[in-house]
């Protein structure tokens, strides 16, 4: 088996970012706990930002906005000016935030780069995604940069038809089973699941009956591939 | 000369766009009224939307933010949660507008679309763009869609050099000079400026020294290219 192209996930699968936004949930939840119980603001964040998804998308700004609505529902609207005002500077340090890296992810894009084509793969606001590619300095090692609203079979679909990419040679790697494995392994292509230690709600799903590989850290993905392509591994 | 390819802004030049805008802009001046002159709080409101370009994009979702912050600075921290719920509704509404397409707009793209492959170029909130696309019934007339962040002349140069279109034979329509003219004649592209009837300040430019083409409306396009094609129409 040849692979004929390597598909990355960004957020969580090569930086850390998940920790950005659970960081300033806590603030959050500091701010409002005044008003309400902790796992009452959590919860209703959550449904807020879960309604808000199909209006904003995914990213920051729409999370400042679910923050707004929140914070006003919960404090029937007792909430001041100046608090909104500490929410929305939040958002603005959030999309400032540096790109850390997770470990060997340098070393394993660059030895990989080397033998296959590799596509960076993400959902979410153009502006910040494509901000956090160029502050992440990977950008020069992928063949192709693709931001899409959301990962569904079918964006996969046309993003390895565009690239002339036989699904059964890609191979995708990413933290999220919603958004990484399960559409990719319906289009018959291969996926990693390399988990993250914080997962968000949204992103958790049921991946009963659907087999996909499962690694503990990207470190191990060059070693992977290896056995792969020399049929060392089991088969789906 | 011979035509490779017609590329096209899509918001206030296959679609009504500003107006929307304009719209909650008179209902946020109104709400406003009643602590500031209309004048003051257009202006803020501009400055803050200029410096939240960098942060937020283009789009409804940082303009609801930049109005939230507007709102905050010119009430002195009056404004009430309710009051500043509303402008989130008034973003949900915005996003939810109907698609009104200009004149001319079906015809000319499906008569053009026979003879050349039409890109739709535009910037914004991948979503709403998206959306927007969607909803307007265009998106099989164009041979690439490409929603970027920001019109330069490395972004046209880059669109151009994937598609195998050589600048020299790509003529661009649009009504914002920023965006659609200079930086397509930077790159040694064609340029149809389309002035449409409102322009947002940030898209108003100066244009000394740029040569470019103007039509009254789309309807002018297909017999000004087989004009262009013909040799008929004087070198820029």
């Amino acid at each position: 088996m040849r692979l004929a192209a390597i598909g990355f996930d960004a957020d969580d699968t090569l930086w850390h970012n998940e920790p950005i936004f659970a960081m300033t949930e806590q603030q959050f939840e500091e701010l409002l706990s005044a008003y309400c119980p902790v796992e009452e603001i959590r919860r209703r964040l959550f449904e807020i930002e879960t309604r808000n998804l199909h209006h904003f998308g995914y990213g920051v700004k729409g999370f400042v906005l679910s923050m707004i609505e929140t914070a006003i529902e919960l404090t029937g609207g007792h909430i001041t000016g100046a608090e909104i005002q500490h929410l929305i500077d939040w958002g603005r340090q959030m999309l400032e935030s540096p790109i850390e890296l997770l470990p060997h992810v340098e070393t394993v894009l660059h030895s990989l780069a080397v033998h296959y084509p590799l596509l960076l793969i993400t959902k979410g606001d153009l502006l910040d995604q494509e901000s956090k590619i160029a502050r992440s300095g990977l950008a020069d090692l992928f063949t192709h940069i693709e931001i899409v609203v959301e990962k569904t079979p079918q964006v996969y679909a046309r993003i390895l038809a565009r690239h002339h990419i036989p699904p059964e040679q890609f191979l995708m790697v990413g933290n999220s089973l919603r958004s990484d494995v399960l559409p990719v392994r319906t289009i018959g292509g291969l996926a990693v699941h390399i988990p993250y230690r914080i997962t968000w709600p949204h992103e958790v799903v049921s991946a009963e009956g659907i087999t996909y590989f499962t690694l503990d850290h990207i470190g191990e993905l060059p070693a992977f591939v290896r056995r792969l392509e020399r049929g060392e591994v089991e088969d789906l």
